[in-house]
């Protein structure tokens, strides 16, 4: 997995600079520590230049808090998502600089931002979808998108959209974020021929059962384009869209 | 339930025409016959100038057969919905004079059929949602309404709509059916003041779940004015439009 | 969209008036302003007289009363659905003539109703039904129905209904709403023919499923002339009834 | 178990007639026989008077013949549920004297039938529903009750129900057979103070997803003295009924 | 309805007592008063001798308290079940002599209590299933049923139900409450023969879904004699329950 | 929508070439043609050199054959999804020159296929996973994209995923199919920081519910750069990767 | 069910030292008491050395403790699971040597624990499932395992799986517990040849459904050795695991 | 993974036998061939002394028998599962020496079976379960244990268990097989403590939803020691309990 560092042990083994159980020894550790509760993946941040991140939901505070310190002090950069307040009073003890953003629900520590490029445009159908479509935009731009947002475009106006079109056939990634029904993402991608990310949101009540009619309804789009995260998750949606507009941007800088 | 047939009873009690056990005895009976193995309601007919539909599915052609027939003798008007081929040979021996559409799956035996007014439209998202809604047209039109059908102007390309609108806004009542995602009646209902009535179908495949995913979509519609049926009711859905073409004709006509 | 302002500026560049781009740029232009959070759109009440409407849940007090604000200074009339006590605070110190019914969890502005005409008829299954059945009837009122209520009349004692029927005749429209088995609907629509609004409450406990029972049973009406909104969607199922009542009453005035 | 013979065991060996192995032995024998795939329990013959019942559905038409002659030859009756043609004809070669009901799908051996009493009556919604109703009312016969049959009075046309209710008000228990929407249960057990067994049918389709719709309403009815059974499940209802009856019966004979 | 009441009013009218109109209206009025939210159907105490119900769960204080109170003053008997602290301190004050088991969430009034007879059993698998016993226990007698009580004789521990089993033939009918799977109706049910009342609970987590798997469980009982009612339905399984008791005890006095 | 038709339009208004009126109707008129059942949308292929599609299922022989008629007489290229051998019988008279693959269901036209470039990448857990990933390759071919293959790569072995490595890291988007537990999607997004398009299939049974567990699956994947489309829709997925990988050829062609 | 008593008790019949019916009276006793709301079964501690458990989950503080004290004084060993603060308070009045693990949820008196031999590995996907994974630890524990313990070495980073493979594979059997898509057991199960217990938590958000996803993820596993049980039930996971590292113990020791 | 090999590369690389280019190209072959459509993963057979195995269900004829020559020729031991005689046919072409089962729709390849110890115990609660049965059976047959069968000891008579226990008590391992309500398995762990690998079946009808319900209740079972496989899955429960067995064997053994 780490083909530099494995053709350097097996030089260091040639030049009989340890001997073959050594080797074998150092090729069963792997470069991450234990916190006794959570293993704090070190690659990827190495690897991919991603943030890391830490989902909050489930974990005690005094657990989040050390897990993002960890991170902190190894790979320089984090996210934490489905924040609870009390997370953040911990989080903001073990790592003072840490930021957050509470519709989001996110906090993040990122003391050398990268420039922004490219484009990732985040579209909701309410009002009440604002927060899971702020996850996704903070999380595209923690991975240096550049990121537009159009809230409250939803279907019952579908009028509302026309004057967005433009806007919106300039990006790579297009984030639709809809609860209810789930047709906003569908339209939408009817009219574009851009990736289309669709995030169901739990927003309605009633035979939506959570979030389910949205989800199924973004599952079953006549549309071509569109793929589809979890319920309410904003995070996952503006991950995937700030990865391909990485793919995009890498590709036009000769990347 | 019959006001005047009751007054007459009493009157005839109290000119001692017939007498108290007698009069308990005429209470007690009602005016539909006894096939053995289904009641047909002759009263809904003469009520509201309403064929008397049968659902085939389920029932032997020779019971399809014997109930259309009874109805014809009497009420002189039927439909039935839900038809198979076996069914139609049966009733084409007892009725001959049955008209029928493969499509729709429906026969229906009108021999005066009334003149149609007013204007019920259909729309579809799909060529295979035509079948559902040329049952809620021909049901439609038995209840007297003159029908227009746009078939094919699905969500994913909702530019189709623009030019239909007009139309559309004409109607007194629409039944929009739609598979898959069902978000044709979201965007409908959110460009006219017009009752819409939903109808999901079972076209898709995978999540659709067999029309659900489309009838979770109907249900939570954002937009207002959208009423919905069963999966594939598309005779529901075109019985209620008839009854609300009705109401718009009849008031216009000072009824 | 909007003919009549289209054919205008058509007129406009073929009079020199305004060039070409200036044009473009007109057509562009949308007539709703943006509150950053919800687009408010002005159109629905110019071209329906319905009022607008706001869906209070999911969103904060201040969104509901900014939107609200926004809505009664532009086109004097609003409704706002699905209220708790901190929206409807926020909301009198924004708009101090709101009117609410706590009961319906309803708030509205109506400075000038205009006069109620026609009949929908609001009936429910049983006492718990009330909440979900005032909103029905608070918002069919608002499009200016006269409505009468008929409340508790439920299917086990089905003797109740009896002497309801003549009243229950006289509607353009009736919404029944009922939980638990969601019969009401089918024995009201097989003793009438007019709409039938059917509205499911999440109304009883255990394999009710939040009302998945009731709405099940509703969609599967073996009765005629029956449609189905959402579980407790009072407010849906009296804008339809509305929408028919003015059908019914506009034409009879020679609309 | 079988309190006698254990006395008489018992007494057996306080006498020595056998010895503490033996009897340990006989302890341990059960009534039954082994046929390899099926064991059949003689027990219940005896003990109830009830004839001993083969589900059909999954088993060969081979298993099917021989557990029916195995129970033929020793309890003199038994009933066979959910019977395919291929079921029948291997059991009319092990047991010439079987007889059948094609429309239940039941076949039953009863050469010396005891006279039937009491009054167990089943009632239809629909005429697609009577398969199952005459399952459960062949069910009860077997048990030695008088059944009566109402069929097709469904919801839909309550007022069908009327002239019905002396009937139904004479009955010890009634069975009530209804698919879609499911809603006749609530209705009868709303005009009487009868044990009403309800038996959902997956008759209908969309929504009714296989009888789960109708399920659900009947599990949740409103009135009272309701229970219900699975989907289809006639012989269920026909054998509590029979029991319930058996019980009114025995009871007012001095039982 | 009311055959002997109709004869009196159909002999007036012969007799010239009355005239048509006032028989026509008389005729039209029936038998229970308006609350204004709930309609208080005094028949059903008249006819059956059976307690009136109200289910408090959704109903406010205020409505329970004077609905109650509407029974008491006419019928003299109710039972109110799903009852929280708040419904019971408003019923104290609008009945006092009300009685009220906290196990059961359970009220009633009956301040002339019928002899007990007969024997209706209850039985639960676990502890905590004993509520919904209790629920079943007190309502059946309120209808005047002997109940006898074992709890926690669950399944995984089947030994624990070898010694009730001649206490459990003696009934008339069982009552068998069981959440998490609800395998016991079915071991009972296979060991008497005597109707069975299975009673599903929400006891367990995860995959009981809230008492599903219990309620599939019992609907799929391979035992013959079984039924089924909601979810934590006590009362339902006890209403059932004391009608056939009462069906045998009657039979037995000759009734 | 097509601003420099719309200024083309205006120009020649502003010219006095047309007038208002021919403007007006201008206007209105939609590049597309009716064929009666199936609005055919030639938008598509001129904006985004993308295929038409269409979804065979549900249509008949005949509908498919003429849409796809229809489109290749302008636009040169289609795809037809989900098809029959009848489906294809006819597309061939139709289109004589029309290709197919019947591993992948799919048929298709396109006698000037572009050169492929990029690197889509298509990944199967099992080899019943095939067909399903076959109509995923495909699709991303037509869209220009090299295509790499990896069937059988499962996760009950996870170690043959290993070699596999380094070459799912040179793709622009990878399609990870798998049914059953639906794992393979998150272990190979845990591996690689590349769009991943997980496709859930039907492939499995019993609880596996038609491929809804591997759809709940991929949705609650703990890796990051996930999205999922419907149960055996290859072709959505890989659509969504040629989008992608079209936005990393561009970009690297200084597009 | 206790053969030496039994024989001891026939052969007392035998030597006349009791009567016959003094015999049939103690059969008829079976060793547990009656405490009234739970009857306590003391077979099963002295049958397998197992300690009882009471799940106390639906159960109050009272009878908890009370059911606790009475399997102390008698078996001197019980496991309390699903445990609130209140039980616990109550538990530590009744039974003071009591001891208990906050993170489990468990509390269990066993003051003379035996020696731990064996190998039963506890492995979980993330930290949010470790409540889960100890109470499965402390189950097995209690059982006489040796238990270790892996946390949070999920598949999103199945890296961190390959130095654990060693140690893996030294287990009799593996508790793996995972929530959202459930892989992990998948993945270890295609790693070893060992018997497996698959643990759904009900950690994640969305369409995991509490769970639900997880489950079915793990009953539809490819890979060989799993098996599963109920959502968040890692005491019914480490029980099974103990009886299969007893099994492996035992028959090392020649047992 | 392999150590000895990797030992073995590295000490040829200390000893200069190769270089790191071709060790590291070494280190990334792994043993098993590509047969373009599935990966036969000759690792397991050597590992375990396990035999391969094949899910026929979704792969052609020929591919089933071209994986499973690759098997043999190999590993000299297969098992097929879920055969369809299409299945069959090729395979006897491939691999002449192929055993099967019908019942159980397997098919294998040993020709040098190892010699059967221990005790695996299969029981069943209906004649319909058979199938399922038998392909638990020979799967653990084939893992090397000696299989005991009791079919048709169902819940509906308890007391057929009751001769059965000594036996069951006997096993090492138990899997007990039932549809329906899927109470065996719950019973019969509450009278052992022996670990019980449940499987649900599909026999049933309505409620039951292909096995769904017997699922839930064995996921739900209040005995401990049970864990459940996929419904149908009695390939998946031989095999696990063939591991358990193996182990107690082993132990035994000294192994």
């Amino acid at each position: 997995m780490d083909r530099e560092r494995l053709r350097f042990l097996l030089a260091k083994v040639a030049a009989k600079e340890i001997d073959v159980e050594a080797a074998m020894e150092e090729l069963s550790t792997l470069p991450f520590e234990d916190l006794g509760f959570a293993h704090v993946d070190h690659h990827r941040g190495v690897r991919g230049a991603m943030p890391e991140v830490v989902l909050a939901q489930g974990k005690t505070p005094a657990q989040v808090a050390a897990i993002a310190r960890s991170i902190a002090e190894r790979s320089g950069r984090f996210l934490v998502t489905r924040l609870e307040p009390a997370h953040l009073d911990a989080l903001r003890v073990a790592v003072p600089a840490v930021s957050h953003s509470p519709d989001a629900r996110l906090a993040w520590y990122d003391p050398e931002p990268r420039p922004r490029s490219g484009n990732v445009t985040v579209v909701t159908a309410g009002t009440s979808d604002i927060p899971v479509a702020e996850e996704a935009a903070v999380t595209a731009e923690m991975l240096g998108a550049q990121v537009h947002r159009f809230f409250d475009v939803g279907v019952a106006g579908i009028h509302r959209l026309a004057d967005k079109l433009p806007a919106l056939r300039r990006a790579n990634a297009l984030v639709v974020v809809a609860g209810m029904e789930g047709a906003l993402p569908s339209v939408v991608a009817g009219l574009v021929d851009i990736p289309v990310i669709a995030v169901p949101t739990s927003v309605g009540y009633g035979a939506s059962f959570g979030g389910l009619a949205a989800l199924l309804a973004m599952l079953n789009s006549c549309a071509t384009g569109v793929a589809v995260v979890n319920i309410d998750n904003g995070f996952g949606a503006g991950y995937l869209a700030g990865l391909i507009n990485r793919l995009a941007v890498r590709a036009g800088e000769g990347g």
